[in-house]
């Protein structure tokens, strides 16, 4: 298959008369530039094509709850009421209703601009948390979404046992999420056993967080992954809510960055989800390590979670990715605008991601999040170049907002003046998923979601 | 003319089979409630009956700037390099760019569910700084294009004379704000007189800062307003900045919001518009003088403007409003979003803007801002009611993010899960504007604003 945009931001800059050719594995298998007219029968795309967004933290079945834990209780509203809230839904949620869920969620994703999504998929038992007849059921209907929508997926099955430092036993609310490590490493063999090969999925691991798993259990989940794939990506929320830090200190004598530092083998592979509360020596450690860090703005704002020192980590090397997390929003331009508002309100400036070498702040927040989005999923995509993924956006150039803007300009006015989706045509490894804005079955995605909203009730 | 909803939210709350009659003065003269069938012929609404959102602070011609002013530049970013763009931009507009522009805005306004404006219009004069011909040209324009939008217009000329506190002579790149008392007086008249009566637009009066004016100044434009109209709305920046408030603490020994409640009538007619550095006992006094503050929490992020303390503001019975002031973003439910976001970043806390009688964040947030906006604008809109305007909006309640969610919780849906635009139609003064998420002359105007935009060059 071969396209043509006029303008497109590849992984060497922007560059006029592209043409792309893409294999039937779904991977570019050539560029070319400066090519003033298409060969007959070429596909032109309108407008500007971009790298599509990666969408490296989702927990799908809590875009169910999106909008509805906006209320003022008796008592003080915080993380932990909402996540007493989220844990109700949990209960509410079979495999059926995860699908469709997850089917709606990766839709609106696609629509969106994202490609892919990092998957942390917690929620792995029945009602009474007891494994399914397939232990790995949950996750074969996350898998099933992608599929059926065509976002590439990177599915993380989250090992989960404890409900607070050193290994206080689980909650009531937490019974359909906990495996032990024999049988986190059951489940693990048997995603890699059917899936390893899939194109346009990758599976990892993911420790839900160090209030949830022991230090002996991290490092047999570490080992399991390893076995299976010495490269697979793992994720890990952290550092978000400040109680958290503080029950780390009390547990270790170390902050949970500075714990994860010292005791764990966080490299590349590894992606520190949320990482909100760093100290100075923290946040310079942690951009050293060269892992990814997981921002979710939109999330960690409905969740009054506070500022990831986004400034100082990204003037240290450090790199990110964003996720929609929650998916209360589901946009890559409201995660990056708001990313780079949070530290203008926080330190009273303007352009403050940007950086001498990339001085457009639309541009660097863009491509960054891409490339190490794309990295964080440990998927061959993040940018538009030979051998990468054919996971690319098409914008509609002729919008109001973005008329008579160009490249780096383009990139300011889509991130800052962007409240109407630009987003036109989506590609995911090489398939057309959205023409004109809609996702090609948008439609009976849409009902499956409204039947299954109705059996959730209202929230 | 008759309207139908199943589900309105009226001055009252909610209600079933509202039956709102408007006469041709644009306004509604009765509400019927529990109407099962709506009589014959009588036009049926589909989706959730809103109130229209009053927009309290623009500045028309900054639209043209949106996102065009993102870039690090060689020193530090702050709201003053951004003011310098700015002034680049003013360099440029012309009355038909200013008319281009103000059409093209107020159709995204009204696409987005706001239904009235309040225009902080200080660009009077010709690119030497000489009045236009007309005295009021500039001004016409912007009445020009919310006529023929069908906006709702608050129009506030802005009184302009100074660079600084204590009467510091303007700067090259404010000539063409700058009018002295008598030809601000003038101004005013004019406006008055042409337009006094014009159903829809309703005429105000602004200053544009404490160091753009001095007392004597602003003392002679109230006196000038308040002889042509005693209940005119009188709006003006204050403490959006750290610099400002030093400023004014080194001329006055005051902080600004401190000198403007002991030396000026503020009351229930004033809109202090920002506002974002206030001290404890300045917060409280605003709260009792009855005046609104004007939050723009897109415009204040994208300046890094700082947090305005809205708990507390609310907390001692404060009122506020939105605007979008440079119009970088146009979307009621962001400002909305955000505004609440920013407490929660703050305060570490969830549901921070709601209160014991409204425990719904969205609810209170809609509801008070589009009441206590209409009042800073002067016009009987922001709720529905009879003797109130016919300004409303229908949201598409088949939207996956709102199916199911019903009344307060379709509010909170609609703020937070609210990144697709739900606005199906809009009515102002009893007049649809917006059909299908359409303005009804949408083509002809973007083709007028990318004209416009051409003619300004890349920014």
């Amino acid at each position: 298959m071969q396209l043509y945009a006029e303008r497109a931001l590849l992984d060497t800059g922007w560059a006029d008369g592209a043409l792309i050719e893409i294999g039937d594995d779904g991977l570019i298998s050539a560029l070319t530039t400066g090519v003033s007219r298409p060969p007959e029968g070429c596909e032109r795309v309108a407008g500007a094509l971009l790298p599509g967004m990666p969408n490296l933290h989702s927990h799908a079945f809590q875009r169910a709850l999106a909008g509805a834990a906006e209320r003022r209780g008796a008592g003080e509203d915080t993380f932990w009421t909402w996540r007493t809230a989220m844990y109700r839904l949990v209960e509410e949620i079979d495999p059926d209703a995860m699908e469709g869920i997850a089917g709606q969620l990766f839709v609106e994703m696609l629509e969106a601009g994202y490609t892919s999504v990092g998957e942390f998929h917690y929620l792995h038992h029945d009602r009474d948390g007891r494994p399914y007849a397939c232990l790995t059921e949950t996750s074969e209907r996350i898998i099933a979404a992608a599929e059926r929508t065509g976002i590439a997926l990177t599915l993380l099955p989250v090992l989960y046992t404890s409900s607070g430092f050193g290994g206080e036993a689980p909650a009531a609310g937490q019974r359909r999420f906990v495996n032990g490590g024999e049988r986190y490493a059951r489940l693990l063999d048997a995603l890699f056993s059917r899936h390893a090969r899939r194109p346009g999925l990758r599976i990892g691991a993911a420790a839900h967080s160090l209030r949830a798993v022991t230090p002996g259990e991290l490092d047999g989940a570490l080992r399991a992954l390893r076995s299976l794939d010495a490269h697979a990506p793992i994720h890990m929320h952290v550092s978000e809510q400040v109680r958290e830090v503080e029950d780390c200190v009390r547990w270790s004598g170390q902050r949970p960055v500075e714990w994860l530092l010292e005791h764990a083998d966080v490299d590349a592979r590894w992606c520190l989800v949320h990482a909100t509360h760093l100290s100075a020596s923290e946040c310079d450690a942690l951009a050293r390590s060269g892992a990814t860090v997981g921002l979710c703005p939109t999330t960690e704002a409905n969740l009054g979670d506070g500022f990831f020192p986004a400034a100082a980590f990204l003037d240290a090397g450090g790199r990110f990715g964003i996720g929609s997390d929650s998916h209360v929003s589901v946009s890559p331009l409201e995660e990056l605008r708001w990313l780079e508002y949070g530290q203008r309100l926080v330190h009273r400036r303007r352009a403050l991601l940007a950086s001498p070498g990339t001085p457009s702040v639309g541009r660097r927040l863009f491509e960054h999040a891409a490339r190490h989005g794309a990295d964080a999923l440990a998927l061959p995509a993040g940018a538009l170049a030979a051998g990468r993924r054919a996971d690319l956006v098409a914008v509609d150039t002729s919008l109001p907002a973005l008329q008579c803007r160009e490249d780096d300009g383009l990139l300011d006015a889509l991130v800052f003046a962007g409240n109407v989706n630009p987003v036109r045509d989506v590609m995911v490894g090489g398939r057309w998923r959205v023409r004109e804005g809609r996702h090609v079955e948008r439609d009976p995605i849409r009902r499956r979601f409204a039947e299954t909203l109705r059996t959730l009730g209202t929230l």
